[in-house]
């Protein structure tokens, strides 16, 4: 990681109307000076940080190669803290790689991905948790993972762990202050305030580690397994539900033998519908194998949509019923009695009935209501949207409401749960009356995690496991 | 056509670490200050033109959209000569998607497809012909179209046409001095000056009509038919050209039945290589039909490759040779002499003479030079680049020097057609003793002609279909 030469890269996707070229460094300016002429007299070096400038831009053989806006930003008052120039042009792939080349010549050097980003953090514009969250906010697609993403931008997970870590230094301040006076043999902290500090701290983790399952499924979309005896209109549903023919659908049984996906925006939340094979005993090998996917993307899946054909016979679809409803355990499960647009009315009530008192023999551990059930059907699109509500309703999450932090990164959630497992064994130490040194380096691993998170304990090597994969430009 | 409401777009691509979104019109500032609050105090409708603000934008609900860059360039200072702010946001699709929604609820609407460019030329900050140049400056890809169209943006085709039509004015000024004395019978105008200018005239629109096949070329890529008998190795050829597998490749004769296109840029010059299906007797009528398409592939394209095997009867490549020569009449070609990998040099020296030979008898009128033979392998790509270099040096088209104003556009070529036939009948009708009322007519067509071309005489009709094809946000 060289900081002091002067990096370029195109900030935006190719095509359009406008591409934007940005350098950034110590020489930015005097780059920019060599290949951009103002039109009207000041030189670029004596103009005002934050201002935009029309003019012509050369190639490197030195003919006109655009009519372009400069924008200048001088350090520290840039994204990336250092002498910054934007280049507005217009958006011709030969115009953007002539004016890089140009750039280049001129003393740049292409910048690396997450670059830029890289460097507002080594000085100092961000923490890591806030840089990590730019490339967040870019891949943001829905509502929800926007909002995710731009807490984390705000510094509103920052700030969280930054009270994490005072509460830590204060809980290490007074085991030192007791370690300091060892000799004489005075406990100044007092345990039971040490632990019922600990025992808060530990629950703050706790809830932190926990959070990253909805801020995984907000950032990735939330899982929903659509499952269910052979031929119930498992890919008819899903087709219904992303309004496009995704998956083909015919009247043999087993024509879904793979899992297949599709997401939807309902809501400001993503979700990702899983159709799967149909649970049945089978000798075909291909289709034993589909089903056991079924069985393993259920476990996964967050949301479960049991999709039943009242017009077969119960007994045979008890079979799967007995596979799926306990794989159901902890997740939020809807019954959808299909094909209600061919059923008479007494046999669908009939199917609902009998699929309620199934789920609550087999799925005891569900997140069931006996108002999520619908008679539907997906070939007609009937009661589609009274289930896209539910879905909505059940993204909502009650135990994470809009003001928390949310953990979306895999890098800040890894740390979390060395962190937890740190103030576990500070918990265990205090309780089996431990001497304080013991506890007191538990407490510094503990911070020590927390630290890594927002960057102020790091390496370079994390640093570029973490930009690699930003786009260039960023 | 309203002129008077503010209009916003995205002006980049999907994608990318950076989007741009435009904003121009009366209400531009008033729009951007209602979503977006700087970091710092002064407002933004108190700020100056060509600044850029750090702040935060809102979405239509109030909540923090994104931290971006506005900048802000005051009417008549800008592209359009509007009120216009471009806000530099994070390139996430739900960010921009958001962001114009609510610039869209505040007052402004979505733009139409080169409505900014529009407005520019509408409020006079360029002319038709230079707004056109914006939509080839954005699609050039190669030196040579960016090169024409820089210079149509620039100006040097509207200066042009600015001279002829000073030119024709005086023309029309001395045609009307002698009408305002007519009944006197006094002839002001001596008839041989009127005569002389009227030529010359013709000669530079003349000139310019002329220019646009090479603009055309020069803008779409110039065509290069590769032609020859069945199974020479044509589409190895096209794939040694590409430096790609472009087309399916096989002993079998007749494995090319319809054309096939590739293009490459060699020298900063665009070249569309065409490989044809091989010319030979054949009563299959799906290949007849690929051998009509190769006759016409040749007479379209500017440069033919003749591609020869010289172990094949001599006699049945005759066929070939006195079907396709002479239609390459008027455009510059190479003979290309394949297989040298694998052939003895007197079998390939005596299949050169022999095609020499057959170009000076069938292509009298073939720009050849006994220099544009080669012994080639397209399998190993021997000499190949022998071939680049005479393609390169074939597309420097004598005719037009690079100081000269080519023509690219097919409104202008149309419009200047239209000029020309007017100032031939300015002349026939001097050469024939016509009253100067009737010359008089014709010339003030001729300028008519001219100025519909750069916009001086136009209609609301006109200017939809010229920026219609623009994209949006340009």
């Amino acid at each position: 990681m060289t900081r002091n030469d002067t990096i370029c890269a195109l900030a935006t996707a190719q095509g359009g109307a406008l591409s934007v070229i940005r350098i950034s460094g110590n020489d930015a300016v005097e780059i920019a000076e060599r290949i951009f002429t103002p039109r009207g007299g000041t030189a670029l070096s004596k103009r005002k940080s934050h201002t935009a400038v029309f003019g012509d831009v050369k190639d490197r053989r030195g003919s006109l190669l655009d009519e372009v806006v400069l924008t200048l930003m001088r350090a520290p008052h840039s994204y990336t803290g250092e002498d910054t120039v934007e280049i507005s042009c217009h958006a011709s792939s030969y115009i953007t790689r002539e004016l890089l080349i140009n750039i280049i010549e001129n003393g740049a050097r292409q910048a690396e991905p997450g670059e830029f980003t890289m460097r507002a953090f080594l000085n100092g514009k961000m923490d890591l948790s806030r840089a990590e969250a730019v490339a967040d906010v870019i891949a943001s697609d829905s509502r929800a993972s926007h909002r995710l993403a731009m807490n984390q931008l705000k510094g509103g997970f920052s700030n969280r762990l930054s009270q994490l870590r005072d509460k830590l230094l204060h809980l290490t301040s007074l085991m030192e202050l007791e370690l300091d006076f060892s000799e004489e043999d005075v406990s100044f902290a007092d345990r039971s305030e040490l632990q019922s500090l600990s025992r808060e701290i530990e629950q703050v983790i706790s809830h932190l580690v926990d959070s990253f399952a909805v801020g995984n499924a907000v950032k990735n979309g939330i899982p929903v397994a659509i499952v269910g005896e052979t031929n119930t209109g498992k890919s008819t549903l899903l087709n219904a539900l992303l309004n496009e023919e995704r998956a083909i659908v015919s009247d043999i049984c087993g024509t879904t033998r793979d899992t297949i996906e599709g997401s939807m925006t309902l809501g400001g939340v993503t979700f990702r519908f899983i159709d799967t094979a149909g649970v049945r005993r089978t000798s075909d090998i291909v289709e034993q194998m589909g089903i056991e996917r079924t069985l393993a993307q259920l476990s996964k899946s967050s949301i479960a949509l049991w999709v039943i054909d009242p017009m077969m016979e119960m007994t045979t679809m008890e079979e799967a019923a007995k596979r799926l409803l306990p794989l159901c355990a902890g997740k939020r499960l809807a019954l959808l009695v299909n094909k209600c647009d061919v059923v008479d009315p007494m046999t669908l009530t009939r199917a609902m009935q009998w699929g309620a008192s199934m789920i609550k023999s087999f799925g005891k551990e569900i997140n069931w209501d006996d108002k999520n059930v619908w008679a539907i059907s997906a070939k007609l699109g009937i009661n589609i949207d009274r289930l896209n509500d539910f879905l909505v309703s059940s993204a909502a999450m009650p135990d994470f409401d809009s003001e928390d932090v949310v953990v979306t990164n895999i890098r800040h959630y890894e740390g979390l749960k060395l962190a937890l497992e740190d103030i576990k064994r500070v918990l265990t130490a205090i309780d089996n009356g431990l001497p304080g040194d013991l506890v007191s380096e538990e407490l510094r691993a503990c911070v020590r995690h927390l630290s890594e998170i927002v960057g102020e304990v790091t390496n370079a090597e994390v640093l570029q496991s973490i930009f690699e994969n930003f786009c260039i430009g960023k």
